[in-house]
């Protein structure tokens, strides 16, 4: 306990050193300055307004959640649940707020330093993404710590897991929002700067010209780096709790170890972290991936290492297997990465197939597309079903049995399976923000009119960034994936405790379960259909806006006027939260609705036919927009006649379609998995 | 009994009446017939191989079943299941080809009658049409009947229904790989002669100097005709077997009459489907929709009446609620197809958004479809979830017990829905099979070089059949969604009569079922990436033989030289035949190798889970394949700058991309679905 929360507070002071460090670094010229100020502005401005309209919805819920529990079930718990549930928010907003702080400081700093040193931005890059992978990682496990400890876990430790469901509640709620708004925000602004610039008016990417482009920007750092915190934060949360309700049915054999010990693995992951983000050194004449790659093995080797310590500390003689079942995970996360390498990079055969059915024009391109992110589905789920299998044997085979001699440790295998794939978070995390803070450094140099050679420099950047953010959302839903046994578990553990009466069978053979199940592949579809919707309504209100300032305001198409930046960001902004709303109500609607109408089992059909199509469905959606974007990159390197040919514009099309499913639908639906998981948690007394 | 198998020859015989009215009517001009007679013999060519290949996979699967339930069971079930395997696979065939037989002889006819009546016209395509809809009706109700009947059911009414299994599964392999061959065969025509024709040598459609334009026509009756003929065989077969075996269980309050209920009724939807078609009268000025509608209307009413009578009859006391049930079901056929209608036809919101964002380019109008795909699945989800809940009521209801009291009436009532909803069948295939006569007689009366005035009154036709292809596709998958649960329960019925031991528990919270489940989802989508895939490989051998025509003999594009249409439809029938052969193998071989290695409870789950995502993925791909389809149509019509205008070029790429997803891999799904019921009941005896 002591060792967890002692970790999690060095590693904010480590989080504080690495922003220190970033802030330290030069900022370049007065011209940069100026449009990373508009970007600064503009994301600010968003955040305090999307935090705005969460606060006041979490508001909200919090004051139902009170009255709920407490004429349900006593007015202690509906404090400390309300609370749970208030602080998870709070700490996701933070930690969303804490990331893209540095990330709208590291990208100038970024695009200055890649002015004479690439190895040096990319140091700066990393270091300005891991303050918020370390962040996010370390106040997920102060939150679920703290709350374990201030909630008297130390006296009472089989019943305190279940108050903290709240804290997990609370995170996946705002996660939800963050990452609806903010995918939203981000590809309307993208979309409608594109349509409007690159096609009606014809100008370039990131012309200064184009009112819409800080709104670009600013999408980058709102969608990418808040939306993927607030939901990694939402994953590690989640699982902690969930893992340490498991370790409540293991009390018997490992007392408060097994409880504590999700908390241990995570903070020793932590530390993992943390030394391959520092290991990393830019090498000025190498694909700035392999330097990230290496990074990644060490914090890889080094969690193993962790892990191997714990399961043997903390897990007496039955450590082998559960170590075991740790290594899966880690293995899991690895593959994961492969996999989604594989289906999004154009040296292997999807995108290149891709690309050369783009010859025929854009229906073929999409075809193909479509195809290629309907087949990418199967090998992760196939991993998923060995990893979750072999690590719930691990777990039988280790010997834990109840006093009747029956094994039980199954579950508690599949737990560790999540534990070790989301042992390497905080790295993963510090690669993803990477992403947004090398494309706004493109923009930058881009913006300010710098020499071709930095450009170059930043493009590669740029490159390496558009990698990591696809193999972050490939683990981000392997993670879901995995965790996502482990809280149908707690759910039904929760129910348990609740009733009294042992709940452990979902049955799809009864009516109103498979119902149940029906509708939760129907929620994911339903959700995918509105979040894609928004993004067309949303940049429908950028183009409009753009048309109008060109129309009013011929000088800045001719590059004398500066186009006003500020009120497209204010339109986006609006729009992106406006259009947030239904989609997120849908979600959180319609479980509670079959909840109260066809109760406690068809809502758990609910939750996991939901996760299993979710699953697919994003997994769908984040490849194929990844692959349709690198076909349309390797195309532009040269490859069927290049940038500017009938096929280069077909595979534009497909970039284009790409975009909502990949950063607004896709990770949208990862978070829903998850909402759906805490939500049935917290609010499984109504369902009874 | 008797009634039932009275009721199908004398519907036989009515049918071959129909066939020789149409044959009767007079066939054109030479030129006309030359035509006609190119697309016969590719037909006949392309069914003749098609059935040699799917023969050979049916033997050698008939051995496999042969040897397994001799070795497993005994000797005498095993001839018995295996016979009616091959009977069911044989029926299936025949009703294909006797079916197409009909169409690639009523399509000229079509033609020739446009030329003076349009009403008359009609009247030939519909009854046409109706050659195959009565014909396979008649022909699953004699099989179904006369196995029954054969195989003692009489004499020992409780044990024969599970021997008839082996029919449905017969049925159901027919048709998936008649649709999955047909389907490729379509589009891959289609997709290879516009894309060759209309973009590369620029020539209109149905051009007579393109060499695959008789391969296209002759996909439209290999695919839509024969494939959705064995879909639909395979339906009423799989529903009225899945009935039957319900019907046992309450065998102790209805006796035999509960078993042969489904067959009676079946009879009695059948001879309500004969009256409405003829009723069906051509009036010259009117929408041709507006006669076919009343037809459905007349036969819709007689089937309600035909209900009323024959629970009435049959099921005494209890008679009210399973009527009731029985009405939901052709209520929510009703409804089904008006929600086709509204998320297909280009009156209502969803097409036109897909028209109205198709003027910002094919990016947006594919994300727009793409979201009305996803959006379309929520309603027939709502209504399905309701259907299958009242009936289950209204079987609880209708005070069926058993011995202790208990109520058991509630899978039959979902039983009698599902027979209302597939009553009209009859009616809606003849519909369905109108599409490719009218789509023929169009190409016929196009590439005859016909007056203007006969080509709009046979585009009139062919609008319509677009309508009724769209609707029947919402009809058979909304059957197959109620069918399932109804063959879920007799997959159970089945494992618990072959153990002893009550099976009714589908435990999703066990890890090895989540699994299966999750398998399921994997298997929909990995299946639809290979059948989409297919298209495009099948695609691009018609391109590469259209170039190599154009190449050598420069003579065709002058109008000079006939093309070698012959060669053309050779190269499709392998493509599409060899295409179909890996997402066949995946469908049939994954639930095996799953119920192997994770036994029935996991199969059931696969089937469930499989069953629900692939509802949904078809309806997205159904509904948006054909509101895609009609957004172009809508701008053809003259909006947004009509035909030739950049909007309309979008509006092409997104039909393009559509007809993959309308006509070759959401029918399969179809199949797939019910192959997946059939296949499980079939090796039931694998997994225990």
């Amino acid at each position: 306990m002591v060792f967890s929360l002692l970790v999690s507070v060095i590693a904010l002071i480590f989080a504080g050193y690495l922003a220190k460090y970033v802030l330290q670094q030069g900022s370049g010229t007065v011209e940069m300055q100026q449009i990373a100020a508009a970007i600064r502005e503009g994301a600010e401005a968003f955040l305090k307004r999307q935090y705005r309209t969460i606060g006041l919805m979490t508001l909200g819920l919090a004051v139902l959640m009170f009255i709920l529990y407490g004429f349900l079930k006593d007015w202690d718990t509906s404090v400390k649940m309300t609370f749970a549930f208030v602080l998870g928010a709070m700490c996701s907003a933070l930690s969303g707020y804490i990331g893209m702080y540095i990330s709208i400081r590291a990208n100038v700093r970024t695009a200055n330093a890649a002015r004479t040193s690439l190895g040096q931005a990319l140091v700066i890059a990393l270091r300005g993404g891991a303050v918020s992978g370390v962040t996010v990682v370390a106040l997920s496990l102060l939150g679920v710590g703290g709350l374990y400890y201030l909630y008297g876990g130390m006296s009472d430790p089989q019943k305190v897991p279940f108050l903290i469901v709240g804290y997990g509640f609370g995170a996946s709620f705002v996660a939800l929002f963050a990452q609806l708004g903010g995918g939203i925000y981000t590809k309307a602004a993208d979309v409608g700067a594109d349509l409007v610039g690159k096609v009606e008016a014809g100008i370039p990417e990131d012309d200064p010209r184009n009112p819409a482009v800080v709104a670009d920007l600013v999408g980058d750092n709102v969608g990418d780096c808040a939306g993927r915190g607030a939901d990694l934060f939402e994953s590690t949360a989640a699982e902690n709790i969930g893992a340490m309700i498991l370790g409540v049915a293991l009390y018997p054999t490992f007392g408060i170890q097994g409880i504590m010990f999700p908390l241990v693995a995570r903070a020793l992951g932590l530390i993992a972290s943390i030394i391959g983000i520092m290991t990393v050194r830019g090498v000025e004449d190498e694909d700035p991936m392999a330097a990230l790659n290496r990074g990644y093995y060490v914090a890889t080797g080094l969690a193993t290492v962790g892990f191997f310590l714990a399961t043997w500390q903390m897990l007496g003689g039955y450590w082998f297997w559960f170590f075991m079942a740790g290594l899966t995970g880690i293995i899991t996360s690895l593959l994961f990465v492969y996999i989604t390498e594989y289906y999004t990079e154009h040296r292997y055969r999807p995108v290149q197939s891709i690309a050369e059915s783009s010859q025929t024009g854009p229906a073929t391109n999409i075809i193909t597309g479509f195809a290629v992110g309907l087949e990418c589905t199967a090998l992760p789920t196939l991993i998923i079903s060995v990893a979750l299998m072999f690590s719930y044997y691990c777990g039988i085979w280790s010997g834990v049995t109840d006093a009747q001699g029956h094994p039980i440790g199954g579950l508690y295998g599949t737990a560790l399976a999540t534990m070790g794939m989301l042992a390497t978070c905080g790295y993963i995390l510090a690669m993803d923000t990477f992403g947004p803070i090398t494309d706004n450094a493109g923009g930058i140099i881009e913006m300010s009119q710098s020499d071709e050679e930095v450009r170059k420099k930043t493009d590669r950047l740029d490159a390496v960034g558009n990698t990591t953010k696809a193999l972050t959302k490939g683990y981000a839903i392997g993670s879901a994936a995995l965790a996502a046994f482990l809280l149908f578990s707690a759910y039904m553990d929760e129910v348990t405790a609740l009733t009294g009466q042992v709940f452990n069978v979902v049955n799809l053979a009864k009516i109103h379960v498979f119902i149940g199940g029906l509708l939760g592949a129907m929620l994911v579809f339903l959700f995918s259909a509105l979040a894609i919707r928004a993004v067309g309504r949303a940049a429908y209100y950028v183009i409009n806006e753009v048309r109008r300032q060109f129309r009013e305001n011929a000088g800045i198409m001719r590059g004398e006027m500066k186009p006003d930046y500020a009120r497209c960001v204010d339109i986006v902004t609006a729009g992106a939260l406006r259009e947030m709303v239904l989609p997120g109500l849908l979600a959180v609607g319609m479980p509670i609705a079959v909840g109260l109408i066809l109760r406690a089992e068809a809502v758990a059909a609910l939750l996991m036919v939901g996760t299993i199509t979710g699953i697919l469905l994003a997994t769908l959606m984040n490849n194929g927009g990844g692959a349709w974007d690198n076909a349309k990159k390797y195309i532009e390197s040269g490859i069927y006649g290049g940038k500017g040919s009938e096929t280069h514009k077909a595979a534009v099309v497909g970039d284009t379609v790409g975009d909502p499913f990949k950063d607004t639908a896709g990770p949208s639906l990862h978070v829903l998995i998850k909402l759906l998981s805490t939500i049935t948690l917290v609010m499984a007394p109504l369902f009874i």
